[in-house]
């Protein structure tokens, strides 16, 4: 029997490309749609601002794109730049099972290799599909433990998604690739500590900076352990208290985890995501302006008062976890968008006098991905709507449409609508890219 | 009562430079030596040459030396490099309570500041007091439980002394230094697993990186947990089982774990040093030659079988894992240094006779750093040496005059014995450079 690693590099390296499904490979280019609109909505963010001025003195050729800025950097600088301002909006996508956010690190790392040593457009949706189902698969090897110990698992296995997503688009050798897994394995790490600071995105910038780079070391001849993920004192034994070795290897090839990968919809946590949907359609489905509105009254589960119970936000960042924000905005805007969630919209009179209306009762049995929504107006109307799965869970996904929508709102962050629609359509296009570096183009101002 | 980030973090900045004690600035002065000596013997191994390779393409301003060679790159690769060539060799500084090689993280990242920012050589000294202080606590607080999971400690806790190096130079105020300490603590990594292969140099390569780059970040404004260190999901709690902060800042300005820091002689592991140093006794203490040696034999603590008991090494790094090649050329040269090791060395037919006359024979009591050395001549002279405490223990250090032949040795692999002895005087004169960054030119090819 061939060990974890080993077997995983023999995949990365191996795998026919024609035996990739079609709807794995759609899963890889909605990602990239997914994580271009994130990094372009958080391309201003101040800890990009601040990586990018402490790094300037140390940047080399101007190879890459810094997305949505003018800046241009070696591409291991740009690989770290753009992990960080795709996850500071807390937007990005997410592996439900292992709570991953692969796209990160994979597509960090790699649109970075892709600016420097020109790929195409096939090759880098299929080193998109390595990428995240590599990352899936450990994380589902240590997960749940491994997150509760404390670890960001997104920091820890997003190197050897970078790894694997690069190494395949460079086509290293089955050994070189071990290596690189091993090189990223011995640099894994990410505290759940920092959630709240601007830490908490550097973790994916630095996982695919160094997952990255381990690609290249790796190619370059740097050893490592051939067995650094399952060996005693590698990555699952040293950094979770349970390994399940057969879940990061079972039916590689047949069964597709990255087909797991979710998007969302709204720019907040994902357990009020169910409420803001019943806000939205309510809103939508009758006629009444947000004066009119006497009681918002929310019955939920028990997650959304614990991790969003913020009565009276006043900044932007405490808005995510105000479920009151949230009901109050998508009631008064009757959509919901990533600008919702700045210190400005907080403090919009009428969304304020809303949140004041907010109640929210626990109520027992009601699913994480589900909400019971009631409006009472003033004139003695009761509105209410039952979501039974939110939008962007694993029941009722976003379709392309809708993560187009979201690319639109986040990329006009930053570009003119034009300028956003036609990044999109590059985007879109990835499959038939001579040279997958033009994503990169697209995406700079 | 003040939590521990914060003390450290105030004692980084905060703490007055006069009230350094002068034997504790004398050893950070000996760990540059030392440091600076083993990162010229490693600059042309093949793990720099490879990782040099890899990073070329992305390489910035190149305002850094790449110590031994003629590269320059910019100051963050710079720490990579010279953390990488400065363990290479398994020859570098050892913090024995906890097997931290304190000096490779924080003078790679120290003197690719100082070639970068400008520094004084006063600063520059205060600041590897710092760093190596502030790195040796930490791991004296989650070690050995640390290390027996299978951390490589010198790679974790090293980004907390870079960044305590570089904060102290580049005067962050406290609150910046505990972000920094925080971007150090979610970036610690480094996995035993890799001890072996080329990996294991990079541990003290990346967390001279990781700790410059925190420093410079927090300079910056890039925020992060204030309390990294201690919080239930902070460094001590998820990378260790067993925690006592209370080790990680008694006694902080009085007490000074730098102190402990200790020097090899001998280009091998700890262990078979009481050997060599009886060896190299006795040959310079009575006539005899090689051809006369009729047996040799070792009575030692039971590791020394252990972790060197191999007793027919084919190469030079084989030969580090040999007490029967390390007692017979130490044997047949009078001395021993790190030429001693290399393929060649092992291939030697004179010294691969005596070898296979080796008897070794564990002892139960004899210490770590003792060893009982008998000689028995053809002729029936027996010749006895017993080394108490093995040169470069902590009962019997190394002093100037060694590690100064140690660096010569050393810097002699690279550069002609006039350059050397250049090189050495730039660094035994580093409290009167009005710009510590001479250190870097001095290393330079």
């Amino acid at each position: 029997m061939m060990q974890t690693t080993a077997q995983l590099a023999e995949f990365i390296t191996g795998f026919d490309s024609a035996a990739i499904p079609q709807d794995v490979r759609e899963v890889a280019q909605r990602s990239l749609v997914n994580w271009a609109g994130c990094a372009l909505g958080g391309a201003k963010h101040p800890a990009v601002d601040i990586a990018l001025e402490a790094m300037r003195p140390f940047i080399g050729a101007p190879h890459a794109t810094v997305i949505g800025r003018s800046d241009r950097v070696d591409a291991l600088n740009a690989a770290l730049l753009n992990g960080i301002s795709s996850h500071v909006l807390d937007f990005d996508d997410t592996h439900l099972a292992t709570l991953v956010h692969p796209s990160g690190p994979v597509l960090a790392a790699l649109l970075a290799l892709a600016e420097h040593h020109p790929i195409d457009g096939k090759t880098f949706v299929e080193a998109i599909v390595m990428g995240i189902e590599v990352e899936c698969r450990i994380a589902l090897g240590v997960c749940p433990a491994h997150y509760d110990i404390g670890w960001h698992v997104t920091g820890t296995v997003g190197g050897f998604g970078a790894a694997a997503a690069v190494g395949r688009a460079l086509r290293l050798d089955a050994r070189q690739m071990a290596w690189a897994l091993g090189i990223a394995a011995t640099q894994a790490a990410g505290l759940r500590e920092v959630f709240g600071t601007m830490c908490k995105g550097l973790h994916p910038g630095r996982a695919a900076q160094s997952g990255l780079s381990a690609a290249l070391m790796a190619r370059a001849g740097f050893t490592s352990s051939l067995r650094a993920i399952e060996a005693p004192r590698g990555f699952a034994h040293v950094l979770s208290t349970e390994q399940d070795f057969d879940r990061m290897t079972d039916g590689l090839g047949t069964v597709w985890h990255t087909r797991e990968n979710s998007f969302k919809p709204y720019a907040c946590g994902l357990v009020v995501h169910p409420v803001i949907d019943g806000c939205v359609t309510l809103r939508n489905s009758h006629a009444f302006e947000s004066g009119d509105v006497d009681v918002i009254a929310l019955r939920v589960h028990p997650l959304v008062k614990e991790l969003t119970g913020k009565p009276a936000p006043t900044t932007g960042l405490e808005g995510k976890f105000s479920v009151n924000h949230s009901a109050a905005i998508a009631l008064h805007e009757g959509r919901s968008t990533s600008s919702h969630y700045t210190d400005a919209a907080v403090r919009i009179p009428a969304v304020a006098a809303l949140r004041d209306r907010v109640t929210v009762e626990i109520v027992p049995g009601v699913r994480v991905d589900e909400a019971y929504v009631s409006v009472r107006l003033k004139d003695g109307r009761l509105l209410e709507h039952h979501v039974e799965h939110a939008l962007g869970s694993i029941r009722r996904p976003m379709n392309d449409a809708q993560i187009d929508e979201k690319f639109m709102d986040l990329a006009q962050v930053v570009m003119t609508r034009d300028q956003a629609a036609g990044a999109l359509q590059t985007c879109r296009r990835i499959e038939s890219l001579a040279n997958a570096g033009e994503i990169g183009q697209a995406l700079a101002l």
